[in-house]
């Protein structure tokens, strides 16, 4: 209990000194010395919302924390999830919510322990008696992005204490496959067994099955009727899901939150209509979806106006159901539906099963004001926040990167590709002493604004 | 899902660099400028047996952490605790389960989201309700070293979401006292009211009670009978806990435990005797006390010829009840027990309460082979490391680092002095990659130990 605290600072400073010396080494084997690191910065001068929003958050903390926890235990939390957030200085909201989430690889290595904590409650809640899991992933062999956080969520899943195998959908693989990463990491792809009702593979039975595959295609059958727990339920894939529940969850969960911390609803929500079926290909459905999008954009004006916006509205019109279903387009005006020609209608049109006729949800566009300067070629690319949840817990997080993108286009667009950059601050630690916008604070908004669609997810889930 | 895995990599390095140059810059002013930063090493040739215990652990992971889920299962995890443990090369061992931990201030900064995370798991078990948690400090107001534990301790909590007052026994308080510290850090003293059967400060009815006062001197009026919950209970204060009592837990602990990983239980476990009423200063009970010393020494050297260890056996006696009760000695025969002079005799006999007869405990000494080169002057120091666990989550850890003391000295005794030297890896990462001795992989092995230790606190309880 006593100690001498200057001269233990200075150990402490030694201690990452260490690293530090180790990192430095590091980056003078890299071929392209950094000049300058950084984190994304708003580029707009509509931050006063935004302050204020972020500024009602931390004032609010113990209230929300106090709140959420009651949620939790009347509703409790989904799994796992990863949110994507728009921060457009004004609005700070979700555009989507995946529970199965991938892009574990992105998260800073020192929130592993922060991942293997939440691990191991989720795990000890979900699954009480659980010795192995075996994980059910996506069946994207040479997509080396989604192996290498395949191999990271195993990782975090055997540190929390498990036994871990992979079974793969993948119907042509006939015996295990181990596939080396560029990270260093490899991961043991092993074909799924199911005897009766219970999945194995190899040597192999687990007493759990941990799903990382969307079912963006419908449940397969040797994954239906099984007697193992399997989280999250099979009922949470895309094959169930509609984006439009999913956001009508939200606007409640956002009105009840707005209310606790008392601010307009819409500085969280996205405004969104749901248009029912469009056939892209033969135009059916096209003027309901061109009206629709006028509609919305006269919604959008008003709050604009209402809170002092100088900036053109837009609409993002998106599959209803999973996240390959169809192209994403962005529309200022309904006549921008009508125009489309036919290749863009097809690329619309294109889905994984390869339907027509789909669902689709128009959703008020945020502006990404949230930028970040490449310190290579000073160049600005768009910068979007991505939060990572495990059970209630907000896990980490990290920015998608895009140089090629505007602030009003979809950065999760299918075949797109972006550069991850890692939070290297917690989101449950603000900060009050600090900024409203200082980095600690501004992810504690991010964690708030995630954990709200989390909770969304949630009630989904129960509904 | 995609992005460029080497960019990303650089982004992850920039991130880091930035930290660092600040660190740097930190560096730069502080006018003792370290020449080289390191952590403990293990300074025997004796670390054969301890190699081997590394390596069982990591090789037994799986199996240990379903092992502790069950026994957590059966008997939850003590609120908080902190585990001093000595780590001889060939023997790793607890020497000492402290379940109303100081010392928060001396953890590493960067594993606070793991404090908050586990500290929501462990208030969300113990108190689902609570909005605000009352903490109830030991009554130390001049050791500012307990003061910035204290001011770490309510960070935590109000970071897990909570409203926090700290509410004082210093019956000389008749107004809030507020502290300045060294870290910069202030902490608001508050005196502690009692209405009818809860507890107060002024403006502020907690819906908890968090006490981190060891009632070394048994349960004040003013909490005993109390409504709101209290957590640590308590019936877990030194007032009625007794180290036999735990190390007896602990033995059979340790057995389960050794029989898991097939392993001799005393790798793990500190021999020890329980011998009665001893009243130092009327020499009444010193012929039992040199008798048993004789006793023990005599079981040590015997596991000393087993494990082919060349080393001096010591012992440790202690008061049973207590850390602060008694001077503590070591003995390397009963006849020192017998030798001791008056003044060394009074020490022994000095006790918070001023009783002349006390409980004793005589627990094999076990060396401290871990060492700490002063980077200032190359002088090596003997450095004990402490564990923190909140709830059954071991969320970090250090050093306590003594220049002055030998590998046979208690480095815990009354108005010591140490550095703390903070763990910077966590304890729930270790890498099977690496040698059994690296330092995720140790930090893991001193986790394991830990909790082994916290099991026996909470069977404690439960009994």
């Amino acid at each position: 209990m006593a100690g001498n605290s200057s001269s233990w600072q200075r150990d402490e400073y030694r201690a990452r000194l260490l690293n530090c010396r180790s990192l430095l080494e590091t980056l003078r084997t890299m071929s392209d010395a950094p000049t300058e690191p950084g984190v994304p910065h708003l580029t707009t001068a509509l931050t006063g919302p935004l302050l204020h929003l972020e500024s009602h958050l931390l004032a609010h903390q113990t209230g929300i924390e106090a709140w959420l926890r009651a949620q939790w235990r009347e509703t409790p939390a989904p799994f796992y999830a990863s949110v994507d957030l728009r921060n457009a200085g004004f609005k700070l909201a979700p555009v989507d919510t995946n529970l199965f989430p991938a892009g574990f690889n992105n998260l800073a290595s020192e929130f592993m322990p922060l991942c293997v904590q939440a691990m191991q409650s989720a795990l000890e809640r979900a699954c009480p008696d659980a010795l192995g899991v075996l994980i059910v992933p996506e069946s994207h062999t040479r997509n080396l992005f989604y192996l290498e956080s395949l191999a990271t969520l195993a990782e975090i899943v055997v540190l929390a204490g498990y036994e871990v195998r992979i079974g793969s959908l993948l119907e042509d693989l006939s015996e295990p496959n181990e596939v080396a990463l560029p990270s260093g990491k490899r991961v043991l792809l092993e074909p799924l067994i199911r005897r009766d009702n219970r999945l194995h593979v190899d040597g192999f039975s687990p007493c759990a099955v941990l799903l990382n595959n969307d079912l963006s295609g419908g449940v397969p059958a040797i994954l239906d009727g099984i007697e193992q727990p399997i989280v999250p339920p099979l009922d949470l894939g895309w094959w169930r899901r509609l984006k439009t529940e999913h956001f009508t969850e939200y606007r409640r969960v956002a009105r009840q939150f707005a209310e606790l911390v008392d601010i307009d609803p819409w500085l969280i929500d996205p405004l969104f209509r749901n248009c029912g079926e469009i056939d892209f290909k033969n135009r059916d459905g096209e003027d309901c979806l061109a009206r629709n999008v006028d509609e919305l954009l006269a919604e959008i004006r008003v709050k604009y106006a209402q809170h002092g916006i100088d900036r053109e509205p837009f609409v993002v019109v998106k599959a209803d159901a999973g996240t390959y279903g169809m192209g994403v387009m962005t529309a200022k005006s309904g006549d921008e539906v009508r125009a489309l020609n036919r290749k863009q209608r097809n690329k619309m049109a294109s889905s994984k099963g390869g339907h027509g006729v789909q669902k689709v949800i128009l959703q008020e566009g945020v502006y990404t004001f949230e930028t970040w300067t490449n310190p290579d070629n000073r160049e600005s690319a768009v910068a979007e926040p991505v939060v990572y949840m495990i059970d209630r817990f907000v896990v980490g997080g990290f920015y998608r990167v895009h140089t090629g993108r505007g602030v009003d286009e979809n950065l999760n667009a299918p075949g797109m590709h972006f550069q991850p950059l890692a939070f290297h601050q917690s989101c449950n630690t603000p900060d009050p002493e600090r900024e409203p916008d200082a980095e600690p604070n501004r992810f504690y908004a991010y964690g708030v604004i995630a954990r709200l669609a989390l909770l969304a997810a949630a009630r989904e889930l129960a509904s």
